[in-house]
């Protein structure tokens, strides 16, 4: 119900939220989120295409979030690699239902519009950590990130 | 975020909770539910093996509901066909959450608990008939499917 892509983009997100002085590569945040490479490489270009973060090149290039936690939403997140689309017309293309949905698509669109709601009312910062639930991606904290048994750097000068 | 199978089973089921005197094909119910019939077969299989409709063979065959529409819930639907999951465990598989979910994958459990609340609480019978929207599938009521000049008469002996 929600997608690998867009739980993958908020997996990037959330680790860019709690490491926010560092540009982080593909790879590193690849380690960190176990998310394969690959994949998130588009994630990353959807995130980086809707201005959520940004890249830069060279030596100390990486990845950046460019908005605050405290301002940015989860729907945005969500909405920047895979839109939520809500019923607006009948799918069906029934003349007779006009702009008006039928009790079946109405239900639907209802079901979609709690979830927009939900993460239009979630801050990212919210997600970063709560009193009564272990930290995200706890086990790759600042600092102490391994891919195998090398220790991953900040900036290693590739995106 | 509702796939488009389950989107498809539940036209199904509304239109056979409609029609409930008769038994109806594969054909039929495509022809009335604008789904593709190889797709749509698919789909009838999957609510078949649910005992949500059953199918008889012969010269008046076809599916028909099994339930009440008062007592089939919108969920019990869906998760024939595409089960609605929880996050019950972390899906980075990180020991040190043991059972807890980070608030990342708390908020996404959370929104998905949403929608399994929503469907849950809505039975097919409302799905059928609201005073303030039209009819689902009105383009075809009984007694009046066509599919292209010729008229679709119930129960043609075939699945």
């Amino acid at each position: 119900m929600i997608s690998q892509t867009t739980e993958y983009a908020l997996r990037a997100v959330v680790y860019l939220a709690q490491h926010p002085s560092e540009s982080w590569t593909t790879r590193q945040i690849a380690a960190a989120t176990r998310v394969p490479a690959g994949y998130l490489s588009k994630v990353l270009q959807g995130l980086s295409r809707s201005g959520l973060i940004n890249s830069q090149r060279g030596r100390h290039g990486g990845f950046q979030l460019t908005h605050d936690p405290e301002n940015l939403t989860v729907l945005e997140v969500v909405n920047a690699v895979e839109p939520i689309r809500r019923i607006k017309m009948c799918p069906l293309k029934l003349g007779s239902h006009g702009e008006g949905l039928c009790p079946l698509h109405k239900c639907l669109d209802e079901t979609i519009a709690l979830v927009e709601n939900s993460f239009q009312n979630t801050k990212v910062s919210q997600l970063l950590g709560r009193p009564d639930t272990p930290e995200p991606l706890c086990e790759f904290p600042y600092g102490n990130q391994f891919k195998g048994d090398q220790p991953i750097e900040p900036t290693q000068g590739e995106t």
